[in-house]
């Protein structure tokens, strides 16, 4: 069991996503649990603001860090265990699979949502861990937020159901994923390879390898690097990756 | 203006998100529209069946191409002009700021919401654009489409108002953005850097574009190769990532 919370100025953003499909299932099955918190109930101003115009000028507002910090230290301090804070920022690590992973074993993660323009330098020494989700800028870190916690609920036992499996998938074994197929065996004159429908399992599962490792030669060569490949797959891929080079040139 | 439409079998998903705050105005001022539509609409069977088992056996459910199929070349049909048809896939195109900026481009949208176990195959041919959010798996496209929405969106004139600005930040200079502050000038103990406070601009701009500089060579030297140096910061920024180097020798 995961505990997610998120401080937010947009704390009604997160339900209509995790109530529904996966999400709401893991959650009443108790995979994980959620709670959004208002970063406006830590302000202590008539207009309950959470931003101010940065120091030195510049268009945009800054997230203030007075609300930012009182909010997680009291958040902090519910509970048996402290969290484990999340900041978002282009500055921060990189999320993929593993980040992932180690992120889904955690006991209790807070999720700060920073509103684009920035936060005052100072709230961010709060952070246990800073993840950028791409190079790319979002108006909030609502959105940042629930890709976290949908990609590693559904790592977690139980989530996923009978329904579907987080094995045999992209970035799992470091390599991507085969190419797949279902009924029907043709539409519009489009068939599937003729070895799917086999029933030869040993020669269904080399077909499977070799097209994971074409897909990987062709579209992400740098995952290669990192994944485990005999010698005889090794020179397979360099052997694609040099015809791929060749139709560049052409 | 720009036109999104999502395929996707949670079509309510989106208007939670995009009705609300910078993504609500923009919407209410005209910058962009948005429709969802169903993919069960396209399914003949009683149940409104949109999976099937892949060939081959194994795990887990995949997309079957006939709905997805029909509907794209039915919403296709609608209006003076075609989308642009995105899927997404571990296999596609990374995304990030110069994608968005293209995307933001376009007149009409369509963003082909997959559920993580797959698709058939043959679908993914109807695809203009292949975008991967990154390396990690998400329960569906849903929010990889609220993503794409909301950073290009946000890139549009009128859509961010007065209230913020798309200038001046992470990615658009190809450099991180520098440290920022606001009020209090003090907060236990943690004060601001002077120059912040002394109204010389050309300071605040040489001090701004240094903490852009360091931040970059510390935390993402692999932007710095596409960025617009000039020699003398050229000659810091190496300065900066030896040192760095040195202290992980330690």
């Amino acid at each position: 069991m995961i505990r997610f919370e998120a401080l937010t100025v947009f704390p009604d953003m997160f339900e209509p996503y995790l109530s529904r499909s996966i999400m709401g299932r893991a959650k009443a099955r108790g995979v994980y649990t959620f709670e959004a918190y208002d970063l406006r109930d830590w302000t202590h101003d008539r207009h309950r603001s959470v931003d101010d115009a940065p120091f030195g000028g510049g268009q945009g507002m800054l997230m203030k860090c007075e609300p930012l910090i009182e909010a997680i230290e009291d958040i902090s301090s519910l509970g048996d265990e402290k969290p484990h804070v999340v900041f978002f920022s282009p500055c921060g690590q990189r999320y993929d699979h593993s980040v992932a992973v180690d992120l889904s074993r955690k006991s209790r993660v807070l999720l700060v949502c920073g509103r684009y323009e920035g936060m005052d330098e100072r709230a961010l020494e709060l952070a246990d861990q800073t993840i950028s989700m791409g190079d790319y800028v979002l108006t909030g870190g609502e959105l940042a937020a629930l890709s976290v916690i949908d990609s590693c609920v559904r790592l977690l036992p139980g989530a996923l159901g009978d329904e579907m499996s987080a094995v045999d998938e992209s970035f799992s074994c470091g390599l991507l994923e085969y190419a797949q197929y279902t009924r029907p065996a043709e539409y519009k004159g489009k068939g599937v390879p003729e070895v799917l429908l086999s029933g030869n399992h040993a020669a269904i599962d080399a077909w499977r390898r070799k097209s994971s490792l074409e897909r990987t030669a062709r579209w992400r060569p740098d995952l290669l690097e990192g994944a485990k490949l005999s010698e005889e797959e090794r020179a397979y891929v360099a052997q694609i990756i040099r015809q791929e080079g060749c139709h560049d040139d052409e």
